[in-house]
């Protein structure tokens, strides 16, 4: 069969329309944009916000306070062992409006598409992007695509930019804990970041770690619902545990004390970090949350925590105290206190 | 003096806190995330809900509907005739939330950095922000920032969404043009994309051309005081008013009928375009609109648009027509009529 023509197998650049790769064009704002949005974004994301397509979306917004947030996702590569840049981009935002207590309700998603990108991939994540807006509750209501030359971008770059209300009278920040509260972590740390590295080009290693990306309004919601016993909640990504720990206890003016027994790190995850030299609690998560929990209701937290499915492997790992406020240590399993510090920069480049 | 050491010339990369550049770390989520906030974006957008720093910022809405928009910028040089990526970021967010009737109030800002990006660039940028915003009477209330190594990316991209709030019963929307309406634009066309590529490296001619980066909240508040008048408005940036007018064409099932002799075009654009071969109708603007507007009640909002100062060249240059509907066309100086297509990409890459 090596004489026969194989006309499926034979692509043509031109028409410039069929051509299988983003170009410079599909940016500009005429034509070649305008089908993009038709065909690609508009089917995934459509709402009727979205449908109008004028320069901005009305929508309406229950009264009360509002919360704004922002990310940008440069992760790579672009799809790893459970999920993708998609997933990330739509749990990152939906992840930071639910740590300050708010509902999640529209995103707004700017793309910037490197000339060359395959419009095959572009569509997979873009799908999965609207499959994590669906099961979030949440709708994409503006988007924006950018193009740049081959060699001035990496691929895809995705921004998204959050709204959610909260509810009157709540109010959680980094700088409400208190000693005497405990360190609640919903489940195992380093998933997301080990995941990524896993297939990484250049690591010869590989394990079954899937990325923990999730969406967490629905867990933040239920401890939430121990009335006034959560004083903080944040998602451990960039920086890990160690980061965010360290952020309350600057901003809080207290210590943290944890306990490294009681730290929940997969078998897997620990290995992969000891092969390659990283300290678990600085490896980004994606579907954690670490709350600070006044003491007497720590047990109630919790228990509600290990009955949502994002949960089931919370642990107290540690409390707040009043000395050695601003820093953080940990009681290793042989009994030595070590210092948790901030890290520098990241172990891990583009994990997020 | 050949002989003396210099200290002030003497510059050492070590250490790295000193380092005239932006390196992976300062997107890690750690010191040097945190030292980059607290040294260059804190003390330049400064406000209460900024500097909680939590995963989200709560901020106050007054009661109505919300407009929500996000755009990225990926404008090169960063730096051109008249501004930076850094007022286009907010002013163009700004204009968009304002082409719906939005007072804009609140935007998110976030960052892709390549490695080795100056921060003096930076910082120049960041502080044109600052000043674009304090301008238009917006506050920056979320941020991000991500670094990307060196080659994969290019120097800065900003993504900027923002909200503001719509006055209740107002509907402005790119499918309320009627026949009879007249179509007004605020001034010359053409000014940013002119600017942009008198800069670009390559080309080889100069003008004194500015970019009209402008935040046009101010004249578009004004001109919706002639109560009900103004049907549709606009900002015609990328794809200029070529590709803005056959939007509203298509989305209102009308026609559009330009004069060509009522179009405002500085001198100085109007020959760079000849010698680009450009087409003034299809080049970028970032501190112009567009506004469709009811027959009779034209002459009003002229005057208003005109006494304002980011109106002062505005003309009636066209209407609004029954047939042809999805169709732009324009009546020349010698009197034939040639027709306005979408354009298919763009004329002038990366111009915003």
């Amino acid at each position: 069969m090596a004489d026969t023509l194989h006309f499926e197998d034979w692509s043509c650049p031109l028409p410039l329309r069929n051509y299988p790769r983003i170009v410079l064009g599909h940016g500009g704002g005429g034509k070649l944009s305008e089908e993009l949005i038709e065909n690609l974004f508009l089917p995934a994301f459509r709402n009727p916000a979205l449908e109008n397509l004028g320069d901005a979306s009305v929508v309406e917004l229950p009264p009360g306070r509002v919360a704004l947030t922002t990310d940008s996702f440069v992760v790579r590569p672009l799809v790893f062992p459970g999920g993708s840049i998609g997933e990330l981009a739509v749990n990152g935002t939906v992840n930071d409006l639910a740590m300050c207590g708010a509902r999640p309700l529209y995103l707004t998603a700017g793309f910037i598409l490197e000339e060359g990108l395959e419009l095959s991939l572009l569509a997979h994540v873009v799908e999965r992007m609207a499959e994590a807006a669906r099961s979030a509750g949440v709708q994409i209501v503006a988007g924006d695509t950018k193009v740049v030359e081959k060699g001035h971008g990496d691929g895809l770059f995705i921004n998204t930019a959050g709204v959610g209300v909260v509810s009157p009278g709540l109010v959680l920040g980094p700088s409400s804990a208190r000693a005497g509260d405990k360190v609640i972590i919903s489940g195992t740390l380093g998933d997301h970041g080990v995941a990524v590295m896993s297939v990484r080009a250049g690591l010869q290693f590989e394990t079954t770690i899937q990325s923990d990306c999730a969406a967490l309004h629905g867990l933040a919601a239920e401890i939430l619902q121990v009335d006034g016993a959560v004083h903080v909640m944040r998602d451990p990504t960039r920086g890990g545990l160690a980061a965010t720990l360290n952020e309350i206890a600057r901003a809080s003016r207290v210590g943290v004390m944890l306990q490294e027994s009681a730290i929940p790190v997969d078998p897997q995850v620990q290995a992969a970090c000891e092969l390659l030299g990283l300290d678990p609690l600085q490896v980004a998560n994606e579907g954690k949350l670490v709350a600070i929990v006044e003491g007497g209701r720590a047990p109630e937290v919790l228990l509600r925590m290990r009955a949502h499915p994002l949960g089931r492997r919370a642990a107290i790992v540690g409390e707040i105290t009043a000395d050695r406020p601003g820093l953080v240590a940990a009681r290793t399993t042989m009994g030595a206190i070590r210092a948790i510090p901030l890290p520098l920069g990241e172990q891990l480049p583009r994990i997020c």
